[in-house]
């Protein structure tokens, strides 16, 4: 896979094809958002994206270019969540049926929506088992085809749209980037990211923010080569917990990203009440780290324009109350 | 004032001197929404407004008109919360004082973020006290100029660019509206989209939506005079409680809304958990009647087009936590 990386043209290519079914989300700017980091910040928020996460894309450009006859067996992936609504949703726009392999401890809400949306759900031990292994297997029993969570050059390429969106509005509204934020768990949306932006606003800088303990990219960006997350880590950021970039992903991450910003539980937990309160939106954990890494003054945002990804909003309602009351 | 009604040019006037102060928010479609009413429904987030809600447009309308000079005491203004924000709001960019007469059950978060734009706030007892004579006095005293949270030209105008807003998107979508939803208290936000949408629209029919037991504007269209609300209603919705139809709105509302549709706390809490489950905004109760219309089958959406506005999104965690535990 590794000589065949999808480029920015890929990215274009994904935006026409999912374009009428994917929601084309807004760019939005808040005066409190700006007032409390001293810039400009221009928040993309994939919250509204149909299936409530930027996933939607990549599994719609994916699965857009399959026939049933590809697929006899239908579709395979693995998921916590997020990965498991896209491709389910859109699994079902093009009849095909969906089987995702989900850990146990996956949020409820990401559970019953992945099932609500037609799919099949075969549930693993996150900590003894392995989810490709299944995975795998599964696929091979039903003569179903694989859709990779992130290793994927469809799959990055589609979720390269949203940044493209980000660029195509920054540049509507006269606006020069200075740097772009994303959430990364295996590095699929930061590399589509790094491809649209790279080629449409090259002066500005792309960072990838994971959580404190999964802080895989921020590792394998300072040294260069893959770094694995030390086994025991926990994170409130249910969908950021891949245990090191991809293969595909960290080939077009290493050269492109500016670098990796690294968020603690108790910073996404303020920028979940910050959105909740100042934004009305509703953000799930592993959704918030870029606004985390914002308000937390991680990334220094004072007389800059930077935008950011509020990358899902699939977040159990009793977590989520969990969280404002701790304000 | 009845002389004095304001028109679809002062939409217009007003849409231009808030522009860049206000937020222009996004017209949106979610797919899980149309699915559910059979319809094409486009939201009109006004809780992505600056202050949360949409009345900081009829508040930046009427005070950006006013110089200091001519306001050497301030402003003075009465409110439930959310015009207490956007007057707060828009007079300290204007560099004015505020004093605010809000009542003393009014959510905690309304208190706090009026007070949080610099704004001096007087409680009252809402069920003892009349709060237009408290601010008269206050206002005279102080040589306060009086922003009335509807029954005012520049306010009516100013909240009517949200629906200016919808026009001028539905329009470049290629949408012909069949109805716009709008929630109703004084009837200020109902009169300015029924302007708006009257002279931009005219084949589209404005409802406004109240709460069961604050229906003074469905019961005064279908007799054709103001009707009061009889005492002793209760509602969830604390934005929406006016006792009857302002005498300026009602002018404006009278001949051109199409009828008033009313809903129940608890559709009105069905709303509020939809919006955070599927829509991943944050609505507060009086913002959500529109929506709760169209869940509940108030409004037959299938096979339409219709554009509701969820007015405002300033709820108490508390609340809201209670909410969505309800469900």
């Amino acid at each position: 896979m590794k000589t065949d990386l999808p480029d920015a043209a890929d990215v274009r290519a994904a935006a026409a094809r999912i374009a009428g079914v994917a929601v084309r989300t807004p760019l939005l700017e808040f005066p409190a958002l700006n007032a409390r980091t001293g810039g400009r910040v221009f928040v993309k928020p994939e919250v509204l994206q149909r299936t409530g996460s930027f996933k939607f894309r990549g599994a719609c450009n994916r699965l857009s270019q399959l026939s049933s006859a590809e697929a006899p067996g239908g579709i395979v992936a693995w998921s916590s969540g997020n990965h498991a609504q896209g491709v389910a949703a859109a699994a079902a726009l093009r009849g095909l049926a969906a089987c995702i392999v989900m850990p146990s401890d996956a949020p409820q809400l990401k559970v019953a929506r992945t099932r609500g949306f037609g799919a099949e759900i075969v549930f693993y031990d996150r900590l003894k088992e392995n989810r490709e292994e299944i995975g795998r297997g599964l696929a091979a029993a039903r003569g179903a085809i694989i859709v990779p969570p992130y290793d994927d050059p469809d799959i990055i390429a589609g979720q390269g749209t949203a940044a493209l969106e980000i660029a195509e509005d920054a540049s509507r509204l006269g606006v020069g980037l200075d740097a772009v934020l994303v959430p990364a768990g295996g590095g699929g949306l930061a590399a589509g990211t790094a491809l649209a932006i790279g080629a449409l606003l090259p002066d500005a800088k792309v960072y990838c923010v994971e959580p404190a303990q999964f802080d895989d990219h921020a590792q394998s960006l300072a040294s260069g080569a893959r770094i694995e997350n030390p086994s025991g880590g926990h994170s409130i950021c249910d969908a950021l917990m891949a245990p090191l970039p991809g293969e595909v992903t960290f080939a077009i991450n290493g050269p492109r990203l500016a670098g990796g910003l690294s968020v603690t539980d108790g910073e996404v937990e303020a920028a979940m009440r910050f959105a909740f309160e100042e934004m009305k939106l509703v953000v799930e954990p592993g959704g918030a780290v870029a606004l985390a890494a914002l308000l937390s003054g991680k990334h220094d945002a004072r007389g800059a324009a930077v935008a950011i990804i509020l990358s899902g909003g699939n977040v159990d309602a009793a977590l989520f109350s969990r969280v404002l009351s701790a304000g």
